[in-house]
Protein backbone atom coordinates (compact mmCIF):
# COMPACT_ATOMS: atom_id res chain seq x y z
CA UNK A 1 0.00 0.00 0.00
CA UNK A 2 1.25 3.44 -0.95
CA UNK A 3 1.06 6.34 1.37
CA UNK A 4 -2.40 7.18 2.17
CA UNK A 5 -4.27 10.17 4.46
CA UNK A 6 -7.23 12.01 4.93
CA UNK A 7 -7.47 15.41 4.98
CA UNK A 8 -10.42 17.91 5.89
CA UNK A 9 -9.88 20.44 3.28
CA UNK A 10 -11.21 23.84 4.58
CA UNK A 11 -13.53 26.49 2.67
CA UNK A 12 -11.70 28.99 0.24
CA UNK A 13 -10.18 32.47 1.56
CA UNK A 14 -9.53 34.03 -1.81
CA UNK A 15 -12.14 35.97 -3.63
CA UNK A 16 -10.14 35.72 -7.00
CA UNK A 17 -10.51 32.31 -7.45
CA UNK A 18 -8.86 32.78 -11.10
CA UNK A 19 -5.60 34.27 -10.30
CA UNK A 20 -5.06 31.95 -7.14
CA UNK A 21 -5.40 29.61 -9.80
CA UNK A 22 -2.73 30.77 -11.97
CA UNK A 23 -0.63 31.52 -9.26
CA UNK A 24 -0.81 27.66 -8.34
CA UNK A 25 0.14 26.88 -11.61
CA UNK A 26 3.14 29.04 -12.02
CA UNK A 27 4.14 27.33 -8.73
CA UNK A 28 3.73 23.60 -9.80
CA UNK A 29 5.58 24.79 -13.58
CA UNK A 30 8.43 26.09 -11.35
CA UNK A 31 8.78 22.65 -9.11
CA UNK A 32 8.00 20.68 -12.21
CA UNK A 33 4.60 19.00 -11.05
CA UNK A 34 2.34 19.22 -13.66
CA UNK A 35 -0.93 18.59 -12.57
CA UNK A 36 -4.23 16.70 -14.33
CA UNK A 37 -7.21 17.57 -12.86
CA UNK A 38 -9.63 14.92 -13.63
CA UNK A 39 -13.33 15.45 -13.80
CA UNK A 40 -16.80 13.27 -14.57
CA UNK A 41 -20.33 12.13 -13.47
CA UNK A 42 -20.39 9.76 -10.45
CA UNK A 43 -19.83 6.46 -11.73
CA UNK A 44 -17.78 6.96 -14.83
CA UNK A 45 -14.95 5.47 -14.01
CA UNK A 46 -12.69 7.86 -12.51
CA UNK A 47 -10.79 5.57 -10.05
CA UNK A 48 -10.78 2.25 -12.22
CA UNK A 49 -9.14 5.14 -14.88
CA UNK A 50 -6.41 6.36 -12.59
CA UNK A 51 -5.74 2.95 -11.50
CA UNK A 52 -4.62 1.39 -14.86
CA UNK A 53 -3.19 5.13 -15.86
CA UNK A 54 -0.67 4.97 -12.97
CA UNK A 55 0.11 1.29 -13.49
CA UNK A 56 0.91 2.47 -16.90
CA UNK A 57 3.18 5.20 -15.83
CA UNK A 58 4.69 4.45 -12.06
CA UNK A 59 8.17 2.81 -13.47
CA UNK A 60 8.93 6.13 -15.33
CA UNK A 61 7.70 8.90 -13.23
CA UNK A 62 6.64 10.15 -9.56
CA UNK A 63 3.05 10.01 -9.23
CA UNK A 64 0.71 11.39 -6.65
CA UNK A 65 -2.74 11.20 -6.13
CA UNK A 66 -6.03 13.63 -4.61
CA UNK A 67 -8.52 11.88 -3.97
CA UNK A 68 -11.28 14.89 -3.96
CA UNK A 69 -15.20 13.28 -2.53
CA UNK A 70 -17.71 14.81 0.36
CA UNK A 71 -17.51 11.89 2.18
CA UNK A 72 -16.02 7.84 2.21
CA UNK A 73 -12.41 7.11 1.00
CA UNK A 74 -12.73 3.85 -0.99
CA UNK A 75 -11.32 5.85 -3.80
CA UNK A 76 -7.96 6.89 -1.99
CA UNK A 77 -7.88 3.23 -0.79
CA UNK A 78 -8.40 1.73 -4.08
CA UNK A 79 -5.46 4.12 -5.00
CA UNK A 80 -3.43 3.50 -2.44
CA UNK A 81 -2.83 -0.30 -3.64
CA UNK A 82 -1.39 1.21 -6.78
CA UNK A 83 1.70 2.28 -4.19
CA UNK A 84 1.58 5.63 -4.95
CA UNK A 85 1.07 8.69 -2.54
CA UNK A 86 -2.70 9.07 -2.12
CA UNK A 87 -4.67 11.94 -0.54
CA UNK A 88 -8.17 11.65 0.44
CA UNK A 89 -9.61 15.31 0.73
CA UNK A 90 -13.05 15.48 2.37
CA UNK A 91 -14.67 18.39 1.17
CA UNK A 92 -17.36 19.24 3.84
CA UNK A 93 -20.22 18.98 1.32
CA UNK A 94 -18.46 21.23 -1.04
CA UNK A 95 -19.40 20.27 -5.18
CA UNK A 96 -16.30 21.01 -6.60
CA UNK A 97 -12.45 21.98 -5.55
CA UNK A 98 -11.44 25.49 -6.30
CA UNK A 99 -7.57 26.54 -6.73
CA UNK A 100 -6.96 27.24 -3.09
CA UNK A 101 -8.59 23.68 -2.08
CA UNK A 102 -6.39 22.10 -4.60
CA UNK A 103 -3.42 23.64 -2.93
CA UNK A 104 -4.39 22.40 0.61
CA UNK A 105 -4.01 18.90 -1.08
CA UNK A 106 -0.64 19.59 -2.97
CA UNK A 107 0.23 20.78 0.27
CA UNK A 108 -1.21 17.20 1.80
CA UNK A 109 0.40 15.58 -0.49
CA UNK A 110 4.05 17.23 -0.09
CA UNK A 111 4.23 17.70 -4.39
CA UNK A 112 7.40 18.22 -4.13
CA UNK A 113 9.51 15.51 -6.46
CA UNK A 114 6.36 14.26 -7.58
CA UNK A 115 5.92 14.51 -11.84
CA UNK A 116 2.24 14.08 -11.66
CA UNK A 117 -0.39 14.81 -9.78
CA UNK A 118 -3.73 13.79 -10.34
CA UNK A 119 -6.53 15.74 -8.63
CA UNK A 120 -9.93 13.11 -8.73
CA UNK A 121 -12.42 15.92 -8.86
CA UNK A 122 -15.76 15.72 -6.84
CA UNK A 123 -18.09 13.62 -9.72
CA UNK A 124 -20.41 16.18 -10.96
CA UNK A 125 -20.25 17.45 -14.46
CA UNK A 126 -21.40 21.42 -13.38
CA UNK A 127 -19.81 22.73 -10.71
CA UNK A 128 -16.05 21.55 -10.77
CA UNK A 129 -16.29 23.00 -14.65
CA UNK A 130 -17.16 26.54 -13.26
CA UNK A 131 -13.52 26.61 -11.18
CA UNK A 132 -10.07 27.12 -12.95
CA UNK A 133 -8.35 24.38 -9.80
CA UNK A 134 -4.79 25.41 -10.95
CA UNK A 135 -4.23 22.12 -12.99
CA UNK A 136 -1.93 22.01 -15.75
CA UNK A 137 -4.53 20.26 -18.06
CA UNK A 138 -8.28 19.01 -17.29
CA UNK A 139 -9.63 15.99 -18.44
CA UNK A 140 -13.08 14.46 -18.20
CA UNK A 141 -14.64 11.04 -18.50
CA UNK A 142 -18.00 10.34 -20.14
CA UNK A 143 -19.17 6.30 -20.01
CA UNK A 144 -20.87 4.83 -22.44
CA UNK A 145 -24.18 4.18 -20.70
CA UNK A 146 -24.09 7.72 -19.80
CA UNK A 147 -25.55 8.83 -23.47
CA UNK A 148 -23.87 10.02 -26.48
CA UNK A 149 -26.26 13.54 -25.83
CA UNK A 150 -23.94 14.76 -22.64
CA UNK A 151 -22.08 16.96 -24.55
CA UNK A 152 -25.56 19.08 -25.17
CA UNK A 153 -26.24 19.40 -21.28
CA UNK A 154 -23.27 19.77 -20.08
CA UNK A 155 -21.39 21.87 -22.67
CA UNK A 156 -19.68 24.35 -20.22
CA UNK A 157 -17.54 20.79 -18.71
CA UNK A 158 -17.25 19.63 -22.22
CA UNK A 159 -15.37 23.13 -23.47
CA UNK A 160 -13.20 23.69 -20.56
CA UNK A 161 -11.44 20.09 -21.06
CA UNK A 162 -8.25 19.16 -23.16
CA UNK A 163 -8.97 15.87 -23.30
CA UNK A 164 -12.13 13.58 -23.54
CA UNK A 165 -11.86 10.36 -22.47
CA UNK A 166 -14.82 7.83 -23.64
CA UNK A 167 -15.03 5.07 -21.21
CA UNK A 168 -16.65 1.61 -21.05
CA UNK A 169 -16.48 1.33 -24.84
CA UNK A 170 -16.47 -2.55 -23.79
CA UNK A 171 -20.11 -2.23 -22.82
CA UNK A 172 -20.82 -0.40 -26.31
CA UNK A 173 -23.03 -2.88 -27.70
CA UNK A 174 -25.98 -2.68 -24.95
CA UNK A 175 -26.37 0.54 -24.72
CA UNK A 176 -27.77 3.18 -27.77
CA UNK A 177 -24.25 4.86 -27.98
CA UNK A 178 -23.23 6.66 -31.27
CA UNK A 179 -19.96 7.63 -30.92
CA UNK A 180 -19.07 9.95 -34.15
CA UNK A 181 -22.04 11.44 -33.15
CA UNK A 182 -20.61 11.77 -29.83
CA UNK A 183 -17.27 12.96 -30.88
CA UNK A 184 -18.62 15.64 -33.23
CA UNK A 185 -21.18 17.22 -30.68
CA UNK A 186 -18.24 17.54 -27.98
CA UNK A 187 -15.87 18.91 -31.13
CA UNK A 188 -18.69 21.58 -31.93
CA UNK A 189 -18.25 22.91 -28.34
CA UNK A 190 -14.09 22.36 -28.43
CA UNK A 191 -12.94 21.55 -31.61
CA UNK A 192 -9.06 21.10 -30.13
CA UNK A 193 -10.36 18.58 -27.72
CA UNK A 194 -8.52 15.39 -28.14
CA UNK A 195 -11.18 12.53 -27.34
CA UNK A 196 -9.71 8.94 -26.75
CA UNK A 197 -12.09 5.89 -26.21
CA UNK A 198 -10.89 3.77 -23.90
CA UNK A 199 -12.04 0.56 -21.59
CA UNK A 200 -10.85 1.11 -18.17
CA UNK A 201 -11.69 -2.46 -17.36
CA UNK A 202 -10.32 -4.26 -20.46
CA UNK A 203 -7.34 -2.02 -20.80
CA UNK A 204 -8.17 -0.95 -24.62
CA UNK A 205 -7.12 2.79 -25.18
CA UNK A 206 -5.23 2.96 -21.93
CA UNK A 207 -1.84 3.08 -23.96
CA UNK A 208 -2.76 6.00 -25.92
CA UNK A 209 -4.22 7.64 -23.19
CA UNK A 210 -0.69 6.96 -21.51
CA UNK A 211 1.23 8.82 -24.62
CA UNK A 212 -0.57 11.68 -24.41
CA UNK A 213 -0.09 12.10 -20.55
CA UNK A 214 3.48 11.37 -20.81
CA UNK A 215 3.98 13.24 -23.50
CA UNK A 216 2.38 16.58 -21.58
CA UNK A 217 4.22 16.35 -18.57
CA UNK A 218 7.36 16.11 -20.93
CA UNK A 219 6.47 19.49 -22.38
CA UNK A 220 5.24 20.85 -19.18
CA UNK A 221 8.55 19.49 -17.52
CA UNK A 222 10.75 21.15 -20.39
CA UNK A 223 8.88 24.47 -20.10
CA UNK A 224 7.25 24.12 -23.43
CA UNK A 225 4.04 24.24 -22.59
CA UNK B 1 -46.82 16.58 -29.11
CA UNK B 2 -48.14 18.21 -25.69
CA UNK B 3 -47.29 21.68 -24.82
CA UNK B 4 -43.84 22.69 -24.69
CA UNK B 5 -42.76 26.14 -23.79
CA UNK B 6 -38.82 27.19 -22.29
CA UNK B 7 -38.45 29.05 -19.42
CA UNK B 8 -35.11 31.14 -18.67
CA UNK B 9 -34.92 30.85 -14.47
CA UNK B 10 -33.81 33.61 -12.24
CA UNK B 11 -31.79 33.00 -9.74
CA UNK B 12 -33.94 32.83 -6.27
CA UNK B 13 -34.59 36.13 -4.08
CA UNK B 14 -35.65 34.53 -0.84
CA UNK B 15 -32.73 33.60 2.26
CA UNK B 16 -34.84 31.01 3.96
CA UNK B 17 -35.17 28.05 1.13
CA UNK B 18 -36.48 25.92 3.90
CA UNK B 19 -39.40 28.20 4.78
CA UNK B 20 -40.10 29.03 1.11
CA UNK B 21 -40.38 25.30 0.53
CA UNK B 22 -42.60 24.43 2.93
CA UNK B 23 -44.98 27.14 1.89
CA UNK B 24 -44.68 26.03 -1.60
CA UNK B 25 -45.45 22.42 -0.37
CA UNK B 26 -48.63 24.00 1.46
CA UNK B 27 -49.93 25.92 -1.48
CA UNK B 28 -49.65 22.92 -3.73
CA UNK B 29 -51.36 20.67 -1.47
CA UNK B 30 -54.20 22.98 -1.48
CA UNK B 31 -54.52 22.42 -5.24
CA UNK B 32 -54.61 18.93 -4.68
CA UNK B 33 -50.79 18.75 -6.94
CA UNK B 34 -48.70 16.48 -5.47
CA UNK B 35 -44.93 17.30 -6.94
CA UNK B 36 -42.17 14.88 -7.32
CA UNK B 37 -38.56 15.67 -7.26
CA UNK B 38 -36.58 13.46 -9.25
CA UNK B 39 -32.67 13.10 -8.98
CA UNK B 40 -29.89 11.65 -10.62
CA UNK B 41 -26.41 11.57 -11.94
CA UNK B 42 -25.86 12.12 -15.33
CA UNK B 43 -27.32 9.54 -17.58
CA UNK B 44 -29.03 7.43 -15.33
CA UNK B 45 -31.83 7.39 -17.08
CA UNK B 46 -34.26 10.12 -15.26
CA UNK B 47 -35.84 11.13 -18.96
CA UNK B 48 -36.48 7.10 -20.26
CA UNK B 49 -37.83 6.48 -16.40
CA UNK B 50 -39.82 9.71 -17.00
CA UNK B 51 -41.54 8.52 -20.38
CA UNK B 52 -42.62 4.86 -19.06
CA UNK B 53 -44.07 6.39 -15.88
CA UNK B 54 -45.90 8.64 -17.73
CA UNK B 55 -47.05 5.81 -20.19
CA UNK B 56 -47.78 4.22 -17.48
CA UNK B 57 -50.03 7.00 -15.61
CA UNK B 58 -51.80 9.78 -18.08
CA UNK B 59 -54.64 7.76 -19.17
CA UNK B 60 -55.67 8.07 -15.06
CA UNK B 61 -54.22 11.75 -13.70
CA UNK B 62 -53.08 15.09 -15.07
CA UNK B 63 -49.54 15.02 -15.08
CA UNK B 64 -47.07 17.97 -15.99
CA UNK B 65 -43.59 17.84 -16.22
CA UNK B 66 -40.66 20.47 -15.68
CA UNK B 67 -37.23 19.48 -17.21
CA UNK B 68 -34.87 21.87 -15.65
CA UNK B 69 -31.46 21.64 -17.57
CA UNK B 70 -28.41 24.04 -18.07
CA UNK B 71 -28.57 24.29 -21.77
CA UNK B 72 -30.04 22.55 -24.40
CA UNK B 73 -33.79 21.09 -25.05
CA UNK B 74 -33.48 17.83 -25.95
CA UNK B 75 -35.02 16.55 -22.52
CA UNK B 76 -38.35 18.17 -22.69
CA UNK B 77 -38.90 17.55 -26.65
CA UNK B 78 -38.19 13.89 -25.74
CA UNK B 79 -41.22 14.04 -22.79
CA UNK B 80 -43.17 16.27 -25.06
CA UNK B 81 -44.00 13.32 -27.44
CA UNK B 82 -45.60 11.52 -24.61
CA UNK B 83 -48.73 13.99 -25.13
CA UNK B 84 -48.02 15.49 -21.48
CA UNK B 85 -47.59 19.49 -20.50
CA UNK B 86 -43.90 20.15 -20.65
CA UNK B 87 -41.95 23.22 -19.67
CA UNK B 88 -37.94 23.08 -19.95
CA UNK B 89 -36.59 25.12 -17.02
CA UNK B 90 -33.40 26.95 -17.91
CA UNK B 91 -31.26 27.35 -15.22
CA UNK B 92 -28.36 29.34 -16.42
CA UNK B 93 -25.36 27.24 -15.27
CA UNK B 94 -27.15 26.58 -11.61
CA UNK B 95 -26.43 23.10 -10.58
CA UNK B 96 -29.77 22.80 -8.53
CA UNK B 97 -32.88 24.07 -7.99
CA UNK B 98 -34.62 25.93 -5.66
CA UNK B 99 -38.13 26.54 -4.13
CA UNK B 100 -38.65 29.63 -5.64
CA UNK B 101 -37.14 28.12 -9.29
CA UNK B 102 -39.37 25.22 -8.76
CA UNK B 103 -42.13 28.05 -8.35
CA UNK B 104 -41.47 29.46 -11.27
CA UNK B 105 -41.66 26.25 -13.24
CA UNK B 106 -44.71 25.38 -11.69
CA UNK B 107 -46.20 29.01 -12.68
CA UNK B 108 -44.50 28.48 -16.01
CA UNK B 109 -46.73 24.88 -15.88
CA UNK B 110 -49.61 26.24 -15.26
CA UNK B 111 -50.19 23.27 -12.52
CA UNK B 112 -53.88 24.08 -11.34
CA UNK B 113 -55.60 21.22 -12.25
CA UNK B 114 -52.57 19.10 -12.93
CA UNK B 115 -52.55 15.76 -10.16
CA UNK B 116 -49.23 14.86 -10.62
CA UNK B 117 -46.36 16.94 -11.47
CA UNK B 118 -42.93 15.92 -12.05
CA UNK B 119 -39.58 17.76 -11.57
CA UNK B 120 -36.88 16.70 -13.28
CA UNK B 121 -33.51 17.75 -11.37
CA UNK B 122 -30.14 18.58 -13.08
CA UNK B 123 -28.20 15.23 -13.31
CA UNK B 124 -25.98 15.66 -10.27
CA UNK B 125 -26.10 13.94 -6.84
CA UNK B 126 -24.62 16.35 -4.98
CA UNK B 127 -25.88 19.89 -4.54
CA UNK B 128 -29.56 19.18 -5.83
CA UNK B 129 -29.68 16.99 -2.06
CA UNK B 130 -28.86 20.55 -0.05
CA UNK B 131 -32.03 22.30 -1.23
CA UNK B 132 -36.14 21.39 -0.40
CA UNK B 133 -37.97 21.79 -3.71
CA UNK B 134 -40.83 22.39 -1.80
CA UNK B 135 -41.79 18.62 -3.44
CA UNK B 136 -44.38 15.79 -1.53
CA UNK B 137 -41.65 13.49 -2.40
CA UNK B 138 -38.27 12.96 -3.30
CA UNK B 139 -36.86 9.73 -5.79
CA UNK B 140 -33.98 9.15 -7.46
CA UNK B 141 -31.94 7.29 -10.00
CA UNK B 142 -29.05 4.94 -9.21
CA UNK B 143 -27.92 3.41 -12.65
CA UNK B 144 -26.25 -0.09 -12.66
CA UNK B 145 -23.10 1.30 -14.77
CA UNK B 146 -22.53 3.59 -11.89
CA UNK B 147 -21.58 0.96 -9.37
CA UNK B 148 -23.02 -0.11 -6.13
CA UNK B 149 -20.93 1.92 -3.88
CA UNK B 150 -22.55 5.58 -4.49
CA UNK B 151 -24.43 5.69 -1.02
CA UNK B 152 -20.70 5.61 0.24
CA UNK B 153 -19.86 8.71 -1.32
CA UNK B 154 -23.14 10.82 -1.77
CA UNK B 155 -24.80 9.95 1.41
CA UNK B 156 -26.92 13.23 1.29
CA UNK B 157 -28.77 12.11 -1.72
CA UNK B 158 -29.78 9.01 -0.51
CA UNK B 159 -30.75 10.63 2.86
CA UNK B 160 -33.55 12.51 1.54
CA UNK B 161 -35.10 10.70 -0.99
CA UNK B 162 -38.18 8.77 -0.05
CA UNK B 163 -37.09 6.44 -3.26
CA UNK B 164 -34.75 4.93 -4.83
CA UNK B 165 -35.11 3.55 -8.07
CA UNK B 166 -32.27 1.26 -9.42
CA UNK B 167 -32.29 1.43 -13.07
CA UNK B 168 -30.60 -0.35 -16.08
CA UNK B 169 -30.70 -3.60 -14.41
CA UNK B 170 -31.11 -5.43 -17.46
CA UNK B 171 -27.38 -4.86 -18.08
CA UNK B 172 -26.62 -6.02 -14.36
CA UNK B 173 -25.21 -8.94 -15.91
CA UNK B 174 -22.14 -6.90 -18.00
CA UNK B 175 -21.48 -4.94 -14.81
CA UNK B 176 -19.87 -5.30 -11.09
CA UNK B 177 -23.00 -4.44 -9.18
CA UNK B 178 -24.31 -5.86 -5.76
CA UNK B 179 -27.61 -5.13 -5.68
CA UNK B 180 -28.25 -6.34 -2.04
CA UNK B 181 -24.99 -4.82 -0.89
CA UNK B 182 -26.15 -1.64 -2.24
CA UNK B 183 -29.82 -1.76 -1.16
CA UNK B 184 -28.52 -2.45 2.60
CA UNK B 185 -25.52 0.30 2.19
CA UNK B 186 -28.94 3.15 0.84
CA UNK B 187 -30.62 1.85 4.33
CA UNK B 188 -28.21 2.32 6.59
CA UNK B 189 -28.35 5.66 5.37
CA UNK B 190 -31.74 5.88 5.58
CA UNK B 191 -33.63 3.27 7.19
CA UNK B 192 -37.31 4.15 5.57
CA UNK B 193 -36.25 4.35 1.66
CA UNK B 194 -37.95 2.41 -0.29
CA UNK B 195 -35.83 0.32 -3.20
CA UNK B 196 -37.55 -0.33 -6.66
CA UNK B 197 -35.21 -2.47 -9.28
CA UNK B 198 -36.54 -1.53 -12.91
CA UNK B 199 -34.77 -1.19 -16.44
CA UNK B 200 -36.78 1.94 -18.03
CA UNK B 201 -35.55 0.53 -21.51
CA UNK B 202 -37.55 -2.99 -21.11
CA UNK B 203 -40.31 -1.78 -18.90
CA UNK B 204 -39.12 -4.15 -16.16
CA UNK B 205 -40.13 -2.94 -12.39
CA UNK B 206 -42.50 0.19 -13.86
CA UNK B 207 -45.27 -1.27 -12.70
CA UNK B 208 -44.45 -1.52 -8.97
CA UNK B 209 -43.01 1.76 -9.25
CA UNK B 210 -46.07 3.19 -11.02
CA UNK B 211 -48.16 1.63 -8.27
CA UNK B 212 -46.46 3.35 -5.39
CA UNK B 213 -46.32 6.59 -7.37
CA UNK B 214 -50.37 5.87 -7.96
CA UNK B 215 -50.97 5.70 -4.15
CA UNK B 216 -49.19 8.63 -3.16
CA UNK B 217 -50.76 11.00 -5.54
CA UNK B 218 -53.91 9.50 -3.61
CA UNK B 219 -53.05 9.87 -0.08
CA UNK B 220 -51.61 13.47 -0.90
CA UNK B 221 -54.95 15.09 -2.81
CA UNK B 222 -56.65 13.01 0.46
CA UNK B 223 -54.66 14.78 2.54
CA UNK B 224 -53.58 11.86 4.38
CA UNK B 225 -50.09 12.85 3.56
Amino acid sequence: MGEFKILEIKQSIFEDNDKDAESLRQELKKQKTFLLNLMSSPGAGKTTTLTKTIEALKDEMAIGVMEADIDSDVDAQAISKTGVKVVQLHTGGMCHLDADMTRQGIKGLGAEGIDLAILENVGNLVCPAEFDTGASKNAMILSVPEGDDKPLKYPLMFRVCDVLLINKIDVMEYFDFDLEECMERARKLNPDIKVIPISAKTGEGIEGWANWLRSEVKKWQQGME
